[in-house]
């Protein structure tokens, strides 16, 4: 079995089960009980806190844990677009973000929030030039997300947030569950004010979320109750989760450095190979996109088909975003790159993770080659 | 040790934890995805609802999974809001709710709706006379908990629900966080539409819940995005917490029976034992309360100290309810029952799960005793 769906989710490192299992069993406290059972749940909350903040350079006080990425989302967007809507309803995104910024886009467009959601270019990157003709008096908010999901492009971060520096009103969210330690962010540097990740997308369990939230930038919280989180977040913590996701975060980010660089070889030969297929059309960017990301279309043959057909082969990949995978839409991204509807229809997209192997893509090749084969033949 | 703050948080099953560890490793797929490997984890994330709504005696479309407890009171009740709010904008609920409740009502409150907060008697207990005088043609939700987290009180859902048939445009929300498996209820027949559960609190994960929506009551979500669970709650499932919560939940309804027998007789020779303690005042009703729970004051002895005291001893209990516990203010609760603020100063909860002995409970008397005594001639 070759999985090469790593965008979608990801295994679980072995160190990350044990982390929770130890941390569920023996540390089950409540971290808001007064006693010592209490108090070491606690204490474990805390290191996991410091632990991420480090990780990400940034101060514990910023960080949040969430139920996953689209918590994280909704959070920041819904909570600043709540908080400041005295001050503005004007908010800019783009049209290829994830479903959990797009709905919350919508949703408060019906709120009567105005939207802007800006073009992509054919290779599905914002322009800052638009976002800066984009902006007005009344913009509150910015909602980037650093790399696709679907394509791997990465966005111009670092260049928004510098634009940002001249409009110190304006708040900038960053979707970053499908960067992180595969394409690097500086979150001082670049003026975020607000960064979702999501725990099942590094290895880490489903359910779990970070949000960082700059000091001094401030949200309306999206779940009231018993104030945990510093009155931003209530519930009872997952204290096992976070743990998990603070050892996720720091094996992730260990890897890292070599992971980039194996990733980039296995990516760039499985480009030179697919463009040796008739009929490929690669849609992943050359230059300018995150190293695990290769999204192609096979013409003539639709994605659901040729996924089934791989699957028979051992080798699991995906349409695109994994939860718009039972749509039968075209993909949005796509679209908004300027690809015919018909090539959208056949889109793959394979996503690697840091320690896939040059075997394994030479086998993920000779798969698709024969598939590809078959297909078309019966195609015809 | 002997831990009696089950009403703050649980230990995990065994079976729970082996189940959420071979889920998370052998089917870690996305629910969402096309292949098989999606394929395997969407089938647990039924059978988990298909279980699930077994035990609770209804339909599994009606199964909502969420974050937990507070995910599910604040998706209740400001989803319900948020749908009906041309409709009208006036919501009755208890002055004795858990956090993510009132917190919720604050809110809302906030956003023009107009909250009744009902009075309770010494006993805890909301009136159903109350409520219905409270009704008014713009009344669009009422959200009662079917017991009380800090004193055990049931609260009369059965006469309500009668009461609402005569009332069929109101949404009925029951918190049941801290009654299932201790006391029962009969979503159906109580015209119940709306009831939420947390894993935690029966021996299940945290960071893992139940939302109960009735067929044909509808809800604005709280996540949107990726539209996982039918719509109503966005963001990749946790499949293996959701397992995990299925297994608790089999495991707890299992235990139910013996296990509410089994804490009755131990609750009740505490309560004598501890009315035999000079000073000692019993806040849990003799009627009408859950097996489990068990609060009194030692008069003159500050809750905190007491619960220090007895941790000493090997005793965990707690103050008040665990999300408060922090705040150093007299229970709200206590307060609303007519207690005086002094005495809800010293309050302590007991609260036991299924297998609790009574040799625990012997050992617990002699530490309340020790430290009680002890306490007593350092305040002197
Ligand atoms: C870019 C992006 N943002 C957000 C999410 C949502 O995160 P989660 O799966 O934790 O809900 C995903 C993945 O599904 C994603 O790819
Ligand atoms: C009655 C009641 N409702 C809701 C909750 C919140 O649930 P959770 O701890 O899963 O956030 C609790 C416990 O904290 C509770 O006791």
């Amino acid at each position: 079995m070759i999985y090469f769906d790593n965008s979608a989710t990801t295994k679980p490192y072995k160190e990350v089960l044990e982390s929770f299992l130890t941390v569920s069993s023996e540390y089950f406290g409540n971290p808001s009980s007064l006693h010592s059972i209490g108090g070491q749940a606690e204490r474990l909350l805390t290191q996991a806190r410091d632990q991420v903040a480090k990780l990400l350079k940034v101060r514990p006080a910023e960080i949040y844990f969430t139920s996953g990425g689209t918590e994280s989302n909704n959070m920041a967007i819904k909570g600043a677009a709540q908080l400041n809507r005295n001050k503005g309803r004007h908010i800019i995104t783009s049209s290829v973000e994830h479903a959990s910024v797009l709905a919350v886009m919508e949703q408060l467009s019906g709120e009567g929030f105005d939207i802007t959601y800006l073009p992509v270019d054919q290779n599905g990157r914002v322009s800052v030039d638009d976002i800066d003709k984009a902006i007005r008096k009344d913009t509150i908010l910015i909602s980037i997300m650093q790399v696709n999901n679907e394509v791997g492009t990465i966005q111009p971060i670092a260049e928004i947030g510098e634009l940002l520096k001249k409009h110190p009103n304006i708040l900038f969210h960053v979707d970053s569950v499908q960067a992180i330690g595969k394409v690097s962010l500086s979150l001082y540097k670049n003026r975020v004010d607000f960064c979702s990740l999501s725990a099942h997308k590094f290895h880490g369990l489903k359910g779990t979320g970070v949000l960082f939230v700059r000091e001094g930038a401030r949200l309306a919280p999206l779940l009231s109750g018993g104030n945990q989180e510093r009155k931003m977040r209530s519930g009872t913590e997952n204290v096992a989760g976070f743990v998990a996701l603070a050892k996720a975060l720091r094996i992730t980010m260990g890897k890292s450095e070599l992971g980039i660089t194996n990733m980039k070889k296995i990516q760039s030969s499985l480009r030179k190979e697919l463009n040796e297929i008739e009929g490929v059309n690669i849609h992943t960017p050359l230059e300018g996109a995150a190293p695990n990301i290769l999204n192609f279309s096979l013409e003539g043959i639709k994605s659901e088909v040729f996924i089934h057909a791989l699957e028979q082969e051992g080798v699991f990949v995906s349409t695109t975003s994994a939860c718009s995978s039972k749509k039968k839409s075209p993909s949005k991204t796509l679209l908004a790159m300027g690809i015919a509807e018909k090539l959208a229809d056949s889109s793959i997209r394979i996503s690697l993770t840091f320690d896939n192997t040059e075997e394994e893509a030479r086998a993920v090749i000779t798969a698709i080659k024969k598939c590809a084969n078959q297909l078309r033949k019966v195609m015809k």
